[in-house]
């Protein structure tokens, strides 16, 4: 892998200063020391019954943010190792004699990471004060080790002298959550609390008002549900990944533009001019060309600026898309084959989609942003004519004919072509109406020429900027399901919605009876009813119930001033034999 | 205009050996002589009060293949006019002196036009003898003088030297199609038959067989409606818009390729060497370079021959669209100011599409083409590997791990975790399902950067091949109405439907009432006994009706059989008060 990686190029060019540093602890040794702990450490969890299996870690009922933070550090290994010389500090010397031919230990170390940090999940997952203790002192250490090395070592001679350094740091901060996650566990344990920490904050409770329906799974959790802890898991990976994406971007890039701007001589500036990329008022003589080298540096500092405001991109929340369109489709919500596969790879999917898109649009803008500069910003500083303006003079007349057209059509409709009845609007003057018909033909062809171009325009902007939505599909209506993301998307909610609680289920199969009028009968009714009979009040400490029961309030208010139409599906509503509907008695207590 | 074609630039490549050729019957004159002509049988039909208005060509009962031609030669002529030195002949030696400069004759070209080849429609719209006569004059002096303009001078100095000859046929076409047609309404209208030809042909015939639904506009016409004339229009130009594009790419690009290969040096092959975009086993020393000219040359005349293939374009249906899905959304079928000026520029969109649509095609064709040749063909020809085949080299092992990932996947979702009841389906295996999640999930992470990848390309490649197509939308669901061209369509759709036969309004209604269970009331009820009243088999000659009736009943069958969903529909079906669907009873005979 590492020969067609970037660094090979690069870092002849950025951090030849740089040389080689050698960590106290280096990698090699940390690997080989904390290898065979993490698989000791394993066989001790798999083999010794404890409370629980340690493999329960993706339960809902799991740390979520424990799970989310291991999660974390395991892509940022990724990141780090795909622009690795030594994927595999195990074998790395080894590696390094063959440099160039071994993809073998980068696979390896696709499958040892995940391996190596499993601990850090299984000792959560099992429940048990030692478990708990081993946590602790397995995060310390990887923690101390991590720091320790970056604090030997904060430069490296890889693509940009900081790099690495930075690129380590979401790894850092997940070791820090955990160092100190595990702590707070054990000092629960032995304070009898035997809660999960986030279980706590985000518990399910009755809400007891009535029925309500939201349209995202993320807004369920508001309304007293949870999010699923797949979308947890996807949702702090791609953010971890826009960070690192703009990272590369940021360090690969800026600093290329920096030396460019640093080494540009007028020998280059004469090329320039020559291609006519750069305006000049004089021919290219290579005496005097002062001007144009300010001009072309001055081109060169807008465009790093334009790359370094791009720097904090914008993350589009990933799931706040239209649950009741993918249900409409897809709803035979039990698992199948497919269903799993995607359910396994979507937080995966989720957060290669989320570095991919980043790319694409740091592409589409930095041509855009050298588009601007070189067609607009360069001749409007420099004060010469170039091509576009010349096009935008020669043209006006042209732009304005069409602008004329299009406004003529539209008066023309309204006040000559519409008959205005008071009950309903008619068609009339169907001859003048011919007649412009034909006579603006030729003109409209030129319109629909720019509206061609707006189409191509929109489709591929609207496409990059949703990129790393899976659940919209890019493709047309009819299609939408050869997108792979919407697929998978698709397949990842029918088993989020078939394993779910009752109470979910329920509101799902209510929104598709809504949706579609012949719904499935039998099996689905008798989840409805268990999901309203789960509704019930349970009983709870007094002071507790009363805190529940007006923040439960609050979230129906905010959902139903949110949604209102979903004012009709609410308890009191449904259970009123003459409003519109389905007719679903709840249940007498 | 011109002086930013490409005809400046490519003029004095191509045609420097033909000499300017002044045809007997120059342009200039042939507008001197024919524009009053045009414009006092303009006034004299619009004067005289004769049996029909002249402006009503666009009505349903016109001669369809006659307004089509006219659109034709409108569009061609636009063509012809865009790429053209002398936009109008009338002043042409007036703005020849201001070349450059003037956009004005241009402007007013793309409404004379229109106006000069008025007569054309207006004299078979009016439908008198005289006007026949006048038509047939008329069509028969343009179509000489055309004819005879080409036999003078079948070169031109413009872009290439058949170029010119080329365009003009579709023009010279239609015109030798009005020739014909006008001389056939005249003998009509002396034989006493004075229903127009293709009304003949597509004359509406009530289906008595029962109802009919299908799921387009053009499938109406099959079973016995029309198809709208603007459709037809629309097509016509669309057709003549692929060819014209075609034609000039054709004559624009291959000449250029075949003169660059002609002209091919040692010089340039060295640069290209030492660029690195061809292959070489010396390094770059001027004196052998035979076999990378060959190379070169080799992979020119590949160029070249597939641009040659590509000349006979796929031409989509642009109306072979999913009626239902519009009507979906766009239920209000009634005239708006927005929907005029959709209705009135429908046809010139559409052609402006096919235009695009057809050059964005020829784009991605060229650059697919241009990195199959290079990274493929030269490299398998010459031996000699490159880049990419490098890469596969190095990278063979991740494709197998990434492939092997995925079909584990899949076999263990198959057999592990899936327990198959033999009712339905279950998840099972939790345990093992959430180790292999985690442990697949760096691999998962880069089989989802292959997925976007292809995501990327899919989308693309869609909205590049389904660009001429204005019922399909190219954006998602949600925002599909701000892609300008599917908004042109639906809202010509309301036209078309709010302002048609009763019956096929009728349709369009049982339909929206089977798609949406609370359909519209009132008023559309009583459009929809409207329709099934004027379905009633008219009185009609024997031997006619039975020819017609058995037309009708294939065309019946062969609607059913390819809509097979229909069959609930039929008249029959309706009447059933046991069925389902709309409970329609039809009125008793």
């Amino acid at each position: 892998m590492h020969d067609i990686s970037p660094p090979g190029l690069l870092s002849s060019v950025f951090s030849s200063g740089i040389p080689d540093c050698n960590p106290t602890v280096s990698p090699r040794l940390y690997h080989i020391c904390m290898a065979p702990v993490s698989v000791s450490t394993c066989q001790v969890l798999l083999i010794r019954s404890l409370a629980r299996s340690p493999a329960n870690f993706l339960e809902e009922e799991g740390n979520r943010g424990l799970v989310a933070a291991v999660f974390g550090i395991l892509f940022s290994s990724l990141c780090v190792l795909v622009l690795d010389r030594d994927p595999l500090p195990l074998i790395a010397h080894s590696s390094q004699s063959t440099r160039g031919k071994a993809s073998g230990p980068w696979i390896l170390a696709l499958l040892y990471y995940p391996a190596f940090y499993y601990p850090l999940i299984a000792c959560a997952t099992v429940r048990h004060r030692v478990s708990y203790l081993v946590g602790c002192l397995l995060s310390w250490c990887h923690c101390v080790v991590h720091i320790w090395q970056k604090v030997d070592c904060p430069q490296s001679p890889k693509i940009y002298r900081y790099y690495s350094t930075l690129s380590y740091i979401p790894i850092i901060l997940c070791l820090v959550l955990l160092s100190l996650w595990y702590p707070a566990l054990l000092i629960r344990s032995f304070t009898g609390q035997e809660e999960t920490l986030d279980k706590e904050v985000m518990k399910i409770h009755g809400v007891t008002q009535g029925m309500l329906l939201s349209d995202t799974p993320l807004r369920f959790c508001l309304t007293g549900f949870r999010i699923p802890l797949k979308l947890v898991l996807s949702i702090t990976t791609a953010v971890l990944a826009v960070y690192q994406v703009a990272l590369l971007l940021l360090v690969a890039v800026v600093p290329t533009i920096q030396i460019v701007r640093a080494g540009m001589t007028k020998d280059i500036v004469i090329l320039l001019v020559q291609f006519g990329l750069v305006p000049s008022e004089s021919p290219a003589v290579p005496g005097d060309m002062e001007k144009e080298l300010n001009t072309v540096k001055y081109y060169l500092w807008s465009l790093e600026g334009g790359f370094l405001a791009r720097s904090c991109p914008q993350i589009s929340n990933p799931e706040d898309g239209a649950v009741l369109d993918v249900f409409y489709k897809a709803h035979i919500l039990r698992p199948s084959r497919q269903a799993i596969v995607c359910w396994m790879s979507f937080a995966a999917f989720q957060t290669a989609f989320a570095c991919l898109g980043l790319l694409i649009q740091q592409v589409i803008f930095f041509i855009c942003s050298v588009g601007f500069t070189f067609l607009f910003i360069i001749p409007l500083q420099s004060g010469t004519n170039t091509y576009l303006f010349k096009i935008i003079q020669n043209m006006w007349p042209f732009w304005l004919t069409l602008v004329v057209a299009v406004i003529v059509q539209n008066l023309a409709a309204h006040y000559q072509f519409l008959e205005q009845h008071p009950l309903r609007k008619e068609l009339t003057n169907r001859r003048a109406l011919y007649i412009v018909t034909y006579l603006l033909f030729p003109i409209n062809v030129l319109v629909g020429v720019l509206a061609g171009v707006w189409r191509m325009v929109i489709s591929g902007l609207y496409n990059a900027v949703h990129f790393s939505q899976l659940d919209i599909s890019l493709l047309n209506r009819s299609v939408e399901n050869f997108d792979p993301g919407y697929h998978a998307y698709c397949h990842y909610l029918k088993i989020e919605v078939s394993q779910s609680h009752p109470v979910m289920k329920a509101f799902c199969l209510l929104l598709l009876q809504l949706a579609k009028p012949e719904g499935p009968p039998g099996l689905q009714a008798s989840n409805v009813e268990e999901g309203i009979q789960l509704m019930q009040p349970k009983k709870a400490p007094p002071s507790r119930a009363r805190f529940k029961q007006s923040r439960a309030r609050w979230w129906l208010a905010y959902t139903l001033l949110k949604n209102p139409s979903l004012t009709a599906c609410r308890k009191t509503a449904l259970s009123d034999p003459t409003a519109n509907g389905t007719q679903l008695s709840p249940p007498k207590p």
